[in-house]
């Protein structure tokens, strides 16, 4: 037992690569093709997504998250337009200003949104002294976990386009909403009015690529210049695609964010178990808890997390598609500390950080970079 | 015979990954490790740079050739700065102005910019109207398959040092040049005093993944929130870092290019034993060349490339790490049509562009997109 | 009596232009001189910063305020920097996106920012999935009419300079701090630490004109391209240099400013008076106060100025270097409502307000656009 | 004699403000009035522009020919796009940049583009790999003193527009070519199809200002964001309305420019009667001549002005609204050397460069920055 080596839960974007997309990596690499989309792959990967999107929607294949974002904003906004978003969403923390736009950064409660927060930006709209709106970003699921229902992404939308703005969606973890919701993109993107939806591949089991996902056909003509001119254009584009049709086929991408949703749940419930208090609603595959002071950093050098807050000693778990219910077990096991008299004991479990230089690495980093 | 597939000559670009950093990858992918660079991976894959470019240098990760282009000139200049570059070069004509820079592009016989190129935009240093030269960006080897000497680079980086410029070189083929010259990149890059390299993976044999090399240590250390702002920062590092470890291992770096170089020596040397013009001097892995009119646009239906230049019917043949010497031949063999009469024969010759759709390309692509 | 025109309250923006500055306009205006800044008014006019801001300083003359502050916080930042402000600083509110650099705006009591709201956003240097903040921004005099002492401004410069990071003041209204300090620029601005300084000509009684002053000489050389490049060099640039000369002779800036500040003291003494509440100190020129609902809408058609903040019917009034006693007077008898029982009788008292077009001004202007 | 200053012929930025619009501007300074635009002297000068642009145009007043031009381009563009403009066109070669999106330069003979060298330049539409071409800018009067015909202008419009471009034109001396062409704005921007024109104050006998005139409705809209978020947004702007007031009133602008090119043709003239070879037609207000260059220093000691092209010894000399006969006459007795003998004699005029600093000048400075 103490020479198993489990898999951690600092983040999606730290496990593996599923072994379909591998497969489908190492299928793709025959003979020469055309770059930079213009082969088979990308044109079967792009019927794909006019399958789940509809025959409107237009996809273009891009490098990752955060070139995701920047470019769909790019394509809503101009450098006098302001973004609204949550405070917690990863173009507002996480990208290093990428974005180039004034963010409207709002505190909430759980990550989302509402029209509350959105309508008193309003009334600068047509003032040419303030930063005008001009688009809205949600996450689907957001970064703490939480995923907006059908009916609140329509009523934002709504909203948005009353008065002029676009409603971009970061769906980083888009599959996470989608078995969350156990509803359709369909139901949930293209009917509620949703504009762009950046579509997460890394996350959920591909190596390298995202989608950022065109609703709104008027954006769609000149998003490729957008996308070369932002560095995002892929020379060999077919290993984007191949992964994508991977992903896509046999709902991969459904099954995935299936794995990592349950395994948060099943997390969730384990540390609420113990009487660990779990900060947020445990609805994609993050939990949010709160531990005592003294255990974290123990926990972390058995298996390392981040820290989402230091003040209140909350801290971040998530869930992979290779999470496994054993994983799970044995960090509930290692999670073992008598809550009562809040004293951390030791488990001596091992988890898979080998490749991680916990020792050396920034303490500055020790925050969140998800 | 009739029945077998060739590799064709468009792009580098086109050309599939190799074996070894295929299995590179496969052997990456077990456990979660840590993210964005913090892991065993990165750590072995920039030691070998060191090792390639010495302890002062700095490597980073980043997704594509224009990426590590746009990211080392970012590096480097200001928005009031301009850069001077040969009017071939990639930053200048294939990347949709993602430097976002002032260009100062000259006209070059062979895509080698010389100092006789550079000095004359230097009178405006110090006048506040122009945009200020602060930086030259030459191509190692260059869009046009030539290579310069390593007195060459020299030269110029002194006119840059002298006069306050740094010196970025574009080596998204600089392993042809190593092949080309038989020196070390120790003796072209370091001793000669470049400033920033952007390193070529993709097009020798990756699936994607630059690095840029940082000579000059001064500008290493703000380079990672350039990346990370410019969107270029993986999140799954490993899976650059794993096939960069192998292309530095063994010499596979040098192993393709070598490969690609002979190819492209053995491509020239046969069409020119056929009478055909030979534009350019063939010195790493790209053969430009003048074909009659009525020729080219049947030869790109047995298999695609690229017009370099619509006016003097020039096109540009390209080799990669998989091209072989079969290819060559039947290319060749594809070749065969009268020269001394101009009448083309079609050879009935079948290459590996199975996954392009030529029939549907956009004719305007049909000028090269390196 | 009723024939009178009062100057209103709205903005020190909406100022006339002080008759001396219009006589230096005047007297500059003979022959031809070298355009761009080579002419002896500017020659003349930098001396006297100099004077004022030690040998080591560096002006450089722009066009506007906006422009001062977006071309200082340029030069002390890339677009991977975070700027930390007060949420009410001009830079962040009423620029439209001009700094194109994310803001990392803090609530504030009385607009002035304290090192309690610098340190905590320092925790992310370092760590490159934030924006890196690298410049503190304070007004000096606020937007809310106070001031900073120098001690204050020292204590920030000092945690500035900790971190890494440089210290900008907007200084659209450094006058009035400097009256209201009764301190000199050396003491305050130099002494202290600050690095860059928008000083204002406009709204102390020039027709345009701003300085950026250059404490920190590293960050001077390359200034000059910084305005060139953000379209802030004037052509006849000896029309900026003469106002200088004029507003820095005998003292007028601080004359201007007495003015202001004596007025403002009185109209914030007059309406506490009559039992208004003022809501911040009245320590430069302006006055904020709270009025009862109904009285607002009618004392702005008698004399237009801004609301401040319409959740608790908070109105700015803001007095300028030609604010004479008669105005405060006049406009104090139009306050005249029984403010026991908040009921308001129209005073019909007419304000120069002749070149607005009140009746047809958008509803939305109507919160201030200082 | 020898005790009279005459006014030399460096730049027409060199000259004073005409005293109608020194008038205007004291005429202006009574009372308080509302800043950024919305007073009764912007609502009066605005609708003397519609006058003469017509009822579907729009003017914005900003501060500088710069501003104009690079706020007049951000409107028409986005960071993919390129403009294609001759290769001495005042953005193109003394703006430092500021345009900040990919320029296409075009050598010409007299600074005109025409229709062969827009043309070639558009096989890269739809391209991605290639900045997009979107705008073609021209200047009327050009920096090389010629004029496009309005058939010239009508057709390069026509190209654009069938192509998808915008027509931007720079008419920082549009009043000389109005002059020159002697037709009507309408003729010459509006039935023509230009898109958005730069209309030029300061070179025109203002102190400062300038106008953006949008004659394409669709580009309206958001241009007053566009002019805030580009720092060029006036606080008093009475003072630009009231000058272009003055300069629009009894036709003042044509005035002005009427002078300026009667003075240059007569320059022109007596310079070819010495047998100075004058290289461009002199159809606005420049003139452009080869002088022997040992008389190149010594004239500009008595009377500076600009080296256009040192290559070729020649020079550029422009005159200004307040160019008088006895000016030129002046400055014609100082060119007399001996054209045959070439030799030069120094003629013992004093020029009005009182202001200017020649003898400390950066002799970087001595090519031209108009």
């Amino acid at each position: 037992m103490m020479n198993e080596i489990f898999n951690g839960f600092a983040s999606d974007n730290n496990a593996t690569v599923h072994p379909r997309i591998m497969q489908a990596l190492a299928d793709a690499n025959h003979g020469h093709c055309l770059s930079y989309g213009d082969d088979s792959f990308t044109e079967e990967a792009l019927s794909l997504f006019k399958q789940l999107f509809g025959q409107d929607s237009e996809a273009f294949f891009v490098f990752n998250g955060t070139g995701a974002n920047v470019l769909a904003l790019q394509a809503l906004t101009q450098p006098y337009h302001a973004i609204i978003c949550a405070d917690t969403a990863h173009i507002c923390v996480d990208e290093c200003g990428a974005p180039a736009r004034s963010l409207i950064a709002n505190p909430t409660k759980d990550g989302k949104l509402t029209i509350a927060h959105i309508e008193p930006h309003l009334h600068v709209l047509g003032v040419e002294h303030h930063s005008q709106p001009h688009a809205v970003s949600i996450s689907q699921s957001t970064e703490m976990g939480t995923v907006y229902t059908v009916d609140e992404i329509r009523e934002i939308a709504a909203v948005c386009h009353r008065h002029g703005l676009f409603l971009h969606v970061d769906g980083a973890r888009i599959a996470n909403a989608a078995v969350s919701l156990n509803v359709s993109l369909q139901e949930m993107i293209v009917k509620t009015g949703v504009d762009i939806l950046s579509f997460g591949g890394t996350k959920n089991g591909m190596m390298f690529g995202e989608a950022v996902v065109i609703l709104n056909p008027a954006l769609a003509q000149t998003f490729k210049y957008i996308r070369k001119q932002g560095t995002q254009l892929a020379s060999k584009m077919r290993f984007i695609a191949a992964q994508f049709i991977a992903l896509l086929t046999d709902n991969l991408w459904l099954q995935n964010a299936q794995n990592a949703n349950r395994m948060a749940q099943l997390l969730s419930h384990n540390a609420r178990e113990m009487g660990i208090t779990v900060t947020q609603p445990t609805q994609a595959n993050s939990v949010f808890a709160v531990l005592p002071a003294e255990a974290i950093k123990k926990l972390q050098q058995e298996s390392f997390f981040y820290m989402w807050n230091v003040a209140n000693n909350e801290v971040r778990w998530v869930c992979s598609w290779d999470t496994t219910e054993e994983d799970v077990k044995q960090f509930t096991a290692s999670l073992k500390f008598k809550v009562s008299g809040l004293k951390f004991e030791v488990s001596g479990l091992k988890f898979k950080v080998s490749s991680s230089k916990p020792e050396t690495r920034n303490p500055k980093l020790e925050t969140r970079n998800s």
